[in-house]
Formats: C-alpha cells, sequence, structure tokens
C-alpha cells in the first residue's frame, strides 16, 4: 500500500457515516504522524441526491450510488461500511474480493449465516477485516480491562451488563428499518445488546451457554407518522439473556428501547472474589473499582469504590486534553485509529472478524433460545 | 384488649429482634398518642444466658427459653417473631392458637407447606397477623406507591429489582443457620430475594409465571471460621428471576449475597410508557422519577429525571426532621406503627399473611424453575 | 454519683428536646451495659400543658415550668438544654450551681458575653458540662479525623465547608424567635455556621482570623402568617466567612437559610498536599478521599476518589446493621452516649465547653468583620 | 469578503491552538452549509520547527514565526489567538490593523491596561472581535440561561461558582509561563477565574463590587524540573471573591490550581427566590434544576432537583447523537460556530470584545482588592 496516504471511501453516510468521515479528519490532530495521510476518496449511498451532498459535505473527490464504482478506485484502500446490517455482506464481499480492507459497523450481519459468509471472504481475501465496537476504547474500559488481566478480581461470580434506550415506547413512532427483520436483523438485542456482548467477552471472555427472551411491547406500527395503515414489527423491542460463560460466570444482559428516561445508558458491574467494576456511559469519566484487599477498620477503615479518573487518558493522545470531560464521539476516532494502525502495520485488527462473529454466535443463539421458550442454548 | 396498652413479646432477639425491641421505644417519641402504650413483656430466646441479657438490655418483665410460658401471659397480646425461618411455622401456629396477634419477619416461612400451615393458622384464630417487609415504609417508596396509583406511569413494560448484598465471597466464611436450608428455607433468594419480590407487587401487582436460575458459588464451607471440617452449602448464595406480572409487565431481579462492594444495596427501576422510577436504598433520601410528559425543547426542554427529595417526610411524624438524612431503622418502626395501629383498629395488616403468602410463591416457584433448568413455572 | 443509674431531665422539650429523649431510651440497645440505667426524670418547658404533655408522652417522672423545682430533685444529676440560645446562660448557671452536669446545644450561647460566663460558671461548679455538635460523631466524619491525624492530607492549603437550608426565601414566612437577635442570638450564622466551624475547628484546627459578611435578604416579615403587621428581623439570613486557620491554611464557610432547593446540605472539602476530602450530610453513608500517593498510568492508573463506606460503622454498636444506610439522628444519639460516657469516667466531654467557647469567639468575631464592612479580624 | 470561502490562521499552536484548528475540521460535518468553506490558511508560532510540525500536522498552507508576514496574506480574514496573555495586545492589535477578524483565547489580555488598548484597536478597525469563553455553549449553560430569561428563578439571593484544577501542589513542578506576571497576567484568579466571572456575568448580569483574596501557597519553584535554582512565582495560586451584583445578588467565586483530586471542576450553584439551577462540568450532561413552584405533599410530593438532559442537544446539530456524552472540546467547537457566524453575518460577536474587557476588569478590581487587604472595590 502506498506508504504516504490512505484512501477511504465510505459505504453509506447517516449519522454514523458522517461520524466516521469526521473523524478521520481529526485523527491527524490527535495523534499527528502516526498513520499516513488519510484521504477521504469517495462515498457511496443509496440516492444521488444524498451522495452529492456528502461529497459536498465532507469534502470526498467522488460521489456514487453504486458500490461497485467505488470500488473500482485503486486508490481506495479501506471500505468504512455503516449501512443496514443485510447489506454488510454484499458490501463485505465485494469490497473484500475487490482487495480492500473493510471497517465494518456493529453488529457483523444481520445473521449468523451472513456473518459466516463475511468471515470466509475476510479469511478470503488479502484485506484486513475491523469491526466497530468502539466502547471498548473508552479509557474506563481500557481500564477495566488492564485491572482484570492483572487478576486483581480473582474468580468472577457474576455480572449485570444494560444497555439500555428510550423513544420506541410511542406507538405512535413509524415503522422504519430498524424494527424490520429482513433490514435490522435484530432490534434491540442487535443494536444496542450486541455492544455489551463484545464488552463482556472482551472484559470476561467466551460465552459457553445462555436463556433468552425477546419481546415485541409494540407489535404493530404505522407505516408512517399519523398514517393510520399498520406494518407489524418483526424485530425485538428488548432482550434479556442470562448467560454462563466459559469462566464459569454468571450474567445477566438487557438490552431494551423501551427503557423510559435513559439517553444512552450502557451500564455493567462486574463483581469477583478480589473486587467489584462498575462503569456508566452517561458520565464515561470514571470507572469505579472496590478492592477487596482494601482492609476494613475503625468506621469502616479503608473500604469503598474508587472512581478510578480515567477521563480522557489516551497515552499520546494531544489533545482534547486528559483531565477534560470525554465525548461519546472520541471512542470512536479511536477505534478508528486502532483499524487503521493495524493496516498499516499488518496485524491483525482488535475488534476484527473473530469478535464479530462470536456477538453473531450470541445473538444468534438468543434468538434460538427465546423462540423455544427460553430452553438453554450452547453455544459452540 | 386493654385500650390503654398493648403487651408485647419477642421470640428471638437477634440483631433484628433487638431492632424491633429499641423500635417500640421509639414510637411514643415519633407518634405520640396514637397507640396505647407499648408495654415490653417478655423475651424468649434459645438459651437462659441470652434470655437473661435481653430482659437485662430491653428492660422486659419476664424472659424465656420456652415459647409455651410466653404465650401463657394473659397479658402478652402481641407476639414479635424474629427467629431462623424454620420456626416461624411452630411459633407462629402456637402463638395464634393462644389468641395472640403475630408480627412475623420476613419470609413468612422457610417453605411454601410451612407458609401454607401459617395461613391456616392465622385464618382461624382470632389473632391479627402482619408481616415485615419494612422496605414498603421509606418514603420513596410510598411516593413510588403514589405516582404508580395515580397512573402517571401508564403501561409499564419492564422492571429491574436487585438486593445485592457482599461477604460471603469468602470462602472461609464458616457455615451457619442462613446457609442450611433446613433452618435458613432458602439462601440469597428468601433472605434478601424476598423483599424486592414483595417490594415489586406491592408496587406493580401480583407475579403470573417465572424462569428462574439458583447458584451456589462456594458448595461447600468449614464449620468454624479457620476449621477444616466441611459442611455442605444447601442453599443458595445468588438467584436470578425473569418474571411477566398479570399486567404483563416483564421484569428481572437478582438477590445475592456474593456482590463484592456492596453493602445493603437495594436497588429498582421500573420503565413505564408514561414515566419511569428509580430507587436506590444506599442513598435512600430520594425516588428519582422521569415524567414522559415533560416536552423537550431547546437543548433538551423540560426532559429529565427529578430526584423527589421524600427523605423522612412521614406524615405526622414528629421527629427527626422531615427533611434530614433517612436512616435503615426507621422503617422498621413505621412497620411495627402501621402493624400496631390495624391490631387496635381491629383493620388487616398491610402487609399480611396474604402478602407473605404470595411472596413465599414466587420463592418456590423460583426454587422449582431452577430445579427443573430454568423452565417457565406459572405460578398460580 | 449513682453507679447504677442517672437521672436526666430536660430544660425544653422542642424538636430537639424530644429527639435527646428518645435516644436516651435507644441507647441502651446499641451498647447494652455501657452506661448506668437512664431515667427521665423531669421535663421543664415553658407552659403547663406543654409540659405535662411531654411528661405524657416520653414517661418522665415529673414536668414543671419551673426550672428551679427541676433541680432540686437530688436524683437529677444531668441536665439535657434545648431552649433558645438567649436562655442558656441563666439555665447552665443554675444548673451548675446546683451541681448538675450540663448537656447544652449550640450554638453555647446567644453572645460571646454569655458563652464566657457559662464558661465562668463551668470551670466553677463540680458538673461535667458537655456540648451538642453532634456532626462530629457521623462515622464519615470521624474517619476523617483518623485520616488527618495520619497525616494523609499533609499541609492543608485550603477548604470550603457550608451547611445550607432552605425555606427562608419565602416572605410570607412569619417572624419566630429564631429570627430575633434577643433570643436567637445570630440567625444562619449561629443555627447552620457553628455547625460547620466546629467540624473545621475539630478537623484542621484552631481559626486564626476572618473576613464575614453577613446579610438580610429579608429584613420585614410578617408577625404571623397572612398578617399585615410587621416586625424586623435582626439576626443574618446567611453568613459568608473567609478564614486563616492557625496552621495557614484558608478556607471559606457559608450558612444558608436561603438556599433554595437545599434540606440539610452540610458538605465540606479538604485540599491538602497529600490528598483531600469530601463529605455530604445528605449522603452521609461515606467519605470521599482523594489520596495524592496513589500513582498514575496508563489511562488514569490509581488515581481516583474513593469513596469510604463509613456508613454505620460505629465500633461495639449492636444495632443497626453497620451496613445499612445512617440517619440523621443516630449521630445524635453517639453524642449523647459520648457525653454520658465523660460523665461516668469523671473524663472531660469532647466536645465540651472549651469547643463550644472556640466556636462563639467565631461567631463574635464575624458579627464583628461584618459590622465592619468585612475587615479582617483577629481571633485570640 | 469572500461569501464562498474564510481563510483562517493561527497565532500561536499550542494545545489549544490545536484544538481550535481539529475543530475547524470539524464543522462542515455539524452545521453543513451554514459556513462558508474554512480554510486553514497559516500558522504562525514561536519557533521555525514547531511552525513547520503545525503546518504538516493540520494542513496549513503556510507557516511562519514572524505575525507580521502572516499578516501580509490577503486570504486571511480570521486571525485566532491562542498565546500567552501578554501577546495578545500585540498580535490583536497587528490584527485589526491589518483589517483582519480577531478570534482571542481568554482572558483578554495580561492587564486591564492592555485589554483596554485592545478595545480602542477593536472598536477602531473594521474587524470582528470575538472572544473565547467557551463554558457558554454547554448545552446545559445555554438552558440555565433560558431558565433564567424566563425569569423563573425570579430575584436571586446568592450563588457560588468555582473553577478547581490540581497538579500545582507539588512544589517541584518547575516555575512555567502561567506563573509569570509578565507572562501569565494572573494566576489561577485569570487562567480559571475569567471562565466563571464570566458565566456569572452571562447568566446573572453585571459585577458591582467585590472583595478579594489572593494566594500564594508556594512562593519559589525550581526553573527546570529537579533543578536546584529557584524562581519567584508572582501570580497566584489560588484566588477567593465575594462579589455582589448590579442585581444585589450576593456571590462566592474560587479559582485554585491547588484543589487536590479535582480534575476539571468548574461547578456553579444559584439560588433564587423561586428555584436553583446547579452544574457540574465533570458530568456535563445535566443542568440540575430546582423548581420552587413545585407543590410539596404526602411523603414529599412534586419537590426535588430536576436532572435536565441537555446533553449534547445542539439545534440543528447532526453529529454526535444529541443523546449522547457531551465531551469538552465541543463547546469549543460551538463558540468558533458562533463567531464564525457572526463575521459572515455582519453581527456583533457574543461573546465578544465587550465581555472580555468587563472579566478583565472583574480581575484587575480583585488583584487591587487582595491587594489592599480585601477592602471592598467598587467596580465602575
Amino acid at each position: 500500500m502506498n506508504p504516504k496516504k490512505i484512501g477511504i471511501a465510505l459505504a453509506g453516510y447517516g449519522m454514523i457515516g458522517r461520524l466516521h468521515a469526521m473523524n478521520y479528519r481529526q485523527i491527524p490532530f490527535i495523534y499527528p504522524g502516526i498513520l499516513p495521510e488519510l484521504e477521504l476518496r469517495s462515498v457511496c449511498t443509496s440516492r444521488e441526491s444524498s451522495a452529492r451532498a456528502a461529497r459536498a459535505e465532507a469534502g470526498f473527490i467522488t460521489a456514487t450510488t453504486e458500490i461497485e464504482k467505488l470500488l473500482e478506485d485503486p486508490l481506495v484502500e479501506v471500505v468504512d461500511i455503516s449501512l443496514p446490517n443485510n447489506l454488510h455482506l454484499p458490501v463485505a464481499r465485494a469490497a473484500l474480493a475487490a482487495g480492500k480492507h473493510v471497517y465494518c459497523e456493529k453488529p457483523l450481519a444481520g445473521t449468523l449465516e451472513d456473518a459466516l459468509a463475511i468471515q470466509t471472504a475476510a479469511d478470503t481475501g488479502p484485506g484486513t477485516f475491523g469491526m466497530v465496537f468502539q466502547y471498548r476504547f473508552i479509557p474506563a474500559v481500557q481500564r477495566a480491562k488492564e485491572i482484570l488481566q492483572q487478576g486483581k478480581l480473582g474468580r468472577i461470580f457474576s455480572f449485570r451488563a444494560e444497555y439500555l434506550h428510550s423513544g420506541y415506547q410511542d406507538p405512535q413512532r413509524p415503522l422504519t428499518w430498524r424494527m424490520k427483520r429482513e433490514s435490522g436483523g435484530s432490534g434491540a438485542l442487535g443494536d444496542l445488546g450486541s455492544h455489551v456482548i463484545d464488552l463482556m467477552r472482551y472484559l470476561l471472555g467466551d460465552f459457553e451457554s445462555l436463556q433468552a427472551h425477546l419481546e415485541r411491547f409494540i407489535p404493530r406500527r404505522p407505516l408512517t407518522r399519523g398514517g393510520t395503515d399498520l406494518g407489524e414489527v418483526t424485530v425485538d423491542d428488548a432482550a434479556w439473556l442470562r448467560v454462563r460463560l466459559a469462566s464459569g460466570a454468571l450474567g445477566t444482559i438487557e438490552a431494551s428501547r423501551f427503557a423510559t428516561g435513559t439517553l444512552d445508558d450502557l451500564r455493567f458491574w462486574i463483581y469477583g472474589e478480589g473486587g467489584a467494576l462498575h462503569f456508566d456511559l452517561m458520565n464515561p469519566n470514571y470507572l469505579a473499582w472496590f478492592d477487596e484487599s482494601n482492609p476494613g477498620g475503625d468506621h469502616g477503615g479503608q473500604r469503598g469504590w474508587q472512581r478510578l479518573q480515567t477521563v480522557q487518558h489516551y497515552p499520546g493522545a494531544l489533545t482534547p486534553p486528559a483531565r477534560s470531560p470525554l465525548g461519546w464521539d472520541r471512542a470512536h476516532t479511536e477505534n478508528q485509529v486502532a483499524f487503521l494502525s493495524a493496516v498499516t502495520s499488518g496485524k491483525e485488527p482488535s475488534p476484527g472478524i473473530r469478535d464479530g462473529l462470536e456477538v453473531q454466535i450470541v445473538l444468534d443463539g438468543a434468538e434460538r433460545s427465546s423462540a423455544a421458550g427460553g430452553t438453554t442454548v450452547v453455544l459452540d
């Protein structure tokens, strides 16, 4: 590849595609010199007008509605996919077949079948395949990983992870692609649950078995706001998993779009023999750590949760200052840096195809367990 | 009954019995004149030395190790039971047969069979039967009940309730009666879970079905601290329930003695179409309420969680000041007042035998579901 | 004194008097056997009806409206004063002259002159003189004292202490004795400020100088609710102090009855070379401690505030459980225990007359500084 | 001016200059089309190597160490100044004289004399003069402004504003330009205090008088880390102000670099007759609002602080999502957008020269009050 410049194309330019594009522009200021120049070469969206607008806004050299055209450009080395889940397979397969590196939004695909096909394509081609599981890149999560790797928590007994959104509790909210199985793949489970499934797997290891329940609270919705024609919601509104990890730890996972009052409430608690950890995305500047080795004593002694000031402590980052509050988008930027660093160094990205696939296996197991009334599904 | 004086006997004088006794002494200062004089007549414990010590400490007129002696006293009108769960049935049955009113610590009994036998005895005798589910009497919980009764939350989609303790994660912690089925009945499920099961039923209505998993993290423990002889733990260390209420709402309940870093962490979240509620016992002065009817607007408008200052706002209470921080014991006192007020007015206490029984049915269902691998158990 | 029994009389039976009486009844359950039997012998209030009501409620043997009668009883050994500040001097002097021990609510007196006269009386008589500064006895404050005594904070640079109440911002709130200099002595400064002045002195040492401003936001108020006759408020509504301690540390103190939205918001922050401390009465179960010796590192390393779980960790207390939330009244009970233990052991109580006097000197200095436009007042 | 493109030059490229440059790159993604194209034309730093590095990193067309060269470029329309405070005057004056628009970091200058000279230059030239007081642009602060403008708080009694940093408490920390009067102008007061002075003035109106104390905790420091040669610190380490506003409200302001355990702890509380507001930069997603008009009632009724979910609710912003956590840098971007919008529309920017000057007058008054022992200084 060109050691001086990386050509990037975006497949999809919704809210997340726009964010990725903006972040590529920020990277040189945060980590000057660690990557070649990043060139935003092209963008592909479903309509010509949106493609043109995206080009104007972001400064892409070209814009198209045909993914093939985008792939023909030899200077495009990275294809960044932020499309509905059912389009991940065709676009990723085509990009990989064209020798491109692929950076793919979560979940890997709409179905396990699709995910396996992407894996096959990724294993076959020369390109690097990176996943977006950006919450791994919050400093508090990185710190949690360090504490766990140092064995500070010892045997893990249990955990709780939840990712709660609101907004869907309004029955008048119209049907969108996110509520249809053929486009969204799964609902809250895939959209939100995939993040916390990945986080728990990243921190605590592989999943062994699960029992799940998926619920549609509002099964039919208007096709348009205020309209009277209704369509069926074919994905879950909320999902509950009880899982056992390979380590023996037990956990519960909840994903919901019906959690009134929540914003972007991703939270976890991990309880181990040697201590505990807690994180809350809505106050992302801290990792709460309880170290069981602190002794008790008069008036309670040394025991208590420590709110580690992880803030924006990214090693080597020049701006924003490490002590000032972290924004949600920053972890996305770091995920992009990690992927591009893997591309330039030829290393396997983390998270990569395997991480995407493992999450998809859990999503698939949850669907199967729920369909069978909550029976135990062993994940192989 | 004597309109001027109520004679009270305590069966059991551990930490909770002592607390009840202390609270009876406080009631006249908090609510002067609303009850007859409360006389601490007698105490019954398992050993003569502890009975004597209890009498000296609390000022009981008599002390005994035989429950029958306690029941012979015609001036004892109320028997307050704070004994291991398996002793609830014999003592409650004898007290009710002797025409006494009974105030019983939760859970109602060690087994559903025992609980049903207590119910039969309570239905037969003239005495009033009151339960201790003191968390109902925290002002924040009372406020939650009011908001729910006013229909502010509309359709309830889901809830989460957890009661987490720590301390048992130490493998050297010796075996006690709380870890044996024949004395404790159940473990974290009965000891802690019973509280949040009652709270959710109190706030949201009856349970319809459940799936449960009970776990023993440390199945064998030393019989004495530092000893090498081991005995088997025969109750759960932690329990997870996924329940469906009669209203259709879905909920998860967790009870654990292995939640490192927790103290007395009873928390719940309730998500409804019209709003949401949150409570945390470790900061018991507030009920967090999200009112979905608050409009959005520039910079977010009026939307947000309101931390209602419930503090110690007990209507009519003269001390401590309503604005100052609530202590854990205060809800116990209020439960005692509610029971004694029912006794003097001849009304059915709330919580009463039916509440105790309903919780026991859920505990029993959870045991059966877990034993069968987590299958759905419908509660009748 | 009688080694088996301590006779206690209450001078004043408002909200605080009632609380003290209730607490004497609780002590045997919390610390069985550490004190002689406590007998509530008599109560003195300003009106016969309230005296009779207090006797009936609390079980005093006698009730009176004349302090002399109360002092005639040789079995009264302790006089507990919860009266308007201007009455502290006559009652304390009479009680001390009668050979009684005195337990006095803060502030010591309405004026420095009165306070010095009480000191003279206390130094002359055989009785023990104890002060109520109950916030010292919150476990989190005790823990702060330990950490400071161990030198963990090193040189103290600065502190902030505030005690904020609300309610007086309503201009229709009628004039009461608390708003008149002749009865209340001072306003927010004496009522609320005295607590945080004592706390900072207890934790950080003596005050050297200060600059102060006292403000009356609403100088005239109705004499009765809804009335049109107005009277003058002659004490401060809020007070601000900037102080320098003998140690060189600088601090700010704020006391206000006009802090809308506050309940019982006593908070402090202490910043030292080796660390920092923070406490908030509205969540009294924790002391927040920042230990500067924790090293930084990747993603922030070990740095962060630890929320020490002080809860109700009173050494030796049998109930309530140490892990459950602390109530506001509990620190009052502990202050009473400390005083009575001093009485029985013959030791000087802490807090005692000297502590009361030192706070009064600061109050007086603040009045003088404010009257002079905020000039520096050196405290001797 | 060119309606299609704005040429921007940066004077200074430290942490803040870099941040500004990065933010100019982000604006098109957040608000596509609301501004002309932004061209980063040139950068001026003190050393050639750093100028070259900045050009390479940020993509400036030219780099220089001579401000005159930068000003010669007719396509440079905006000069963005992020230099030590003593350099604000010469650079701003030269830029304004060259007909440029100026965007100036706070505080306006190192001295009031300099600030007045800048004002004269700004009033004379055709260019627009904008200030950086980015904390105004946090949605929670905007929401506070709206609530205050709607009169919800009524008469303001008092406020508290503090901006606390740590790090300087280490005596080995070497002397830098920020600790010297001739370069930094003032210390914590100017660096941190200027922000909260501006915020309180923005929210509550003009300052009328003040009393202040400035402290140097560590008056001499090593010139280099580990060195033995010491130099004098000539600015304050911490500053305390007690102020009266034109509205009659009283407030305290604290700025410190010695607040161990703090990160970027900007906090304020405002207490009014009709309610109260609270903000904490370390959890910037919320504005806490207490609305006194909410009625009390059983168990406290409707009273309590509401945590308004201001998050990233910037009207019209396309990314990041409004519901996800706000980063510190985002308010800087919004300040830049506001300034550039003023430039393109020809309106007076807010904050502008007048805001910078008013803050400088307060800074100057605080210096004078402290030098005179804390006497009252009336601000004209």
